[in-house]
């Protein structure tokens, strides 16, 4: 059975664990999973459904809001360790938008139902505080898209991504598309293509057949 | 003294004053105070500062955010029984990000210090439950900017800030500089005036000496 295996992440990674009763502990084993999701595949779809929070093992995970047109903008990544609440935003009050979450690579995480973390706040003031700080700590993501999005203009925002998604990779090659990377900045793929051939003139990028080559990383840290 | 009148706003205002202990209750109303701020006037400024949390009582508060080139966004407004949380950030763990608050009108407010609130949500989980909802609420009017910003044309997004702006005043003549239209929506004051141009050409708004004066809300609604 996997409950041992749960009871050792969960006290290795939730900082709230020692604090709350043996009664809410128990609760939380016997209703978690472990699940996996293969890359690219959607953990959570909007807010219709209530997928529950993610407690990240392995892999990465990205979160990002979707318009009416099915434009998108990445608003975070969650890497091992971290834990996804935007899956259960139906036990959240006053949360009015839709948060998708999908697996960028392959991940290995553990699922707890809404329902019980709801259960569980109702009665342990540490899960309450740490929600706040889960909350405050996902706002502060945001803050940092919505000001880099309003006051950045679009080529430092290129190539600040490129040079994350090197780093997210360890690699000097991405494999993406310029679709794939206007999703990730709410922008179109014409604007991101325009873009890269400007950088590729610098000699601050290579394009390749179906991904990017980053050849001088400092010129696109300057930008 | 005016602790009589701060236990009955209190008692009005916060969901969870029936839930705290006496004790709790007791040190809000001790440590708190009454406070009014003329129009125009800052309540906070950025991050350095811990104001402490304001209960608005009358008037119209205004929350946003500032790049260090000045430039400005406005993230949400509060109104009467609104409570301002971001005043307070320094008792927030995970808060990286700077709001600065002022009043628009006369507000009339209760300043509740950080240290005070940051104590009862200790040891009170309607508290701390109360807090995840706030955060939560305003973490809403972040997206909502955001969406906005990134998924809505410029012309969308001055024709619904002149609508509500309209609805706020209750008023269909608008005392507002093009700059500070421009600092509401984080744009430029040449970009809002050219827009501005175009809505009086389609007859839509008039501009006049100080002020704009809309037309037809119908057209503007209609954008």
């Amino acid at each position: 059975m996997y409950q041992k295996e749960l009871q050792k992440d969960f006290q290795e990674l939730l900082p709230f664990w020692k604090s709350i009763s043996s009664h809410s502990q128990e609760t939380l084993i016997n209703h978690s999973e472990p699940v996996t999701f293969p890359p690219g595949t959607a953990m959570h779809a909007g807010g219709e459904e209530c997928s529950g929070l993610f407690l990240v093992l392995e892999g990465r995970v990205r979160a990002y809001i979707v318009t009416e047109q099915g434009k998108e903008i990445t608003l975070f990544r969650l890497l091992s360790r971290d834990i996804c609440i935007f899956s259960a935003s139906c036990i959240m009050k006053n949360i009015s938008f839709d948060v998708f979450v999908s697996a960028e690579t392959e991940v290995k995480a553990i699922r707890i139902p809404a329902q019980c973390y709801n259960e569980i706040t109702d009665s342990e003031l540490a899960v309450a505080k740490y929600t706040n700080e889960l909350l405050s700590s996902r706002m502060s993501d945001v803050m940092w898209v919505l000001e880099e999005i309003v006051f950045t203009s679009f080529d430092k925002r290129l190539a600040h991504f490129l040079l994350e998604e090197g780093e997210l990779e360890e690699s000097d090659v991405l494999t993406i598309t310029h679709e794939q990377i206007a999703n990730h900045l709410g922008s179109a793929r014409e604007v991101v293509s325009r873009m890269l051939r400007y950088f590729a003139n610098e000699g601050f990028v290579k394009a390749e057949r179906g991904s990017i080559r980053l050849l001088d990383k400092e010129g696109l840290e300057a930008i």
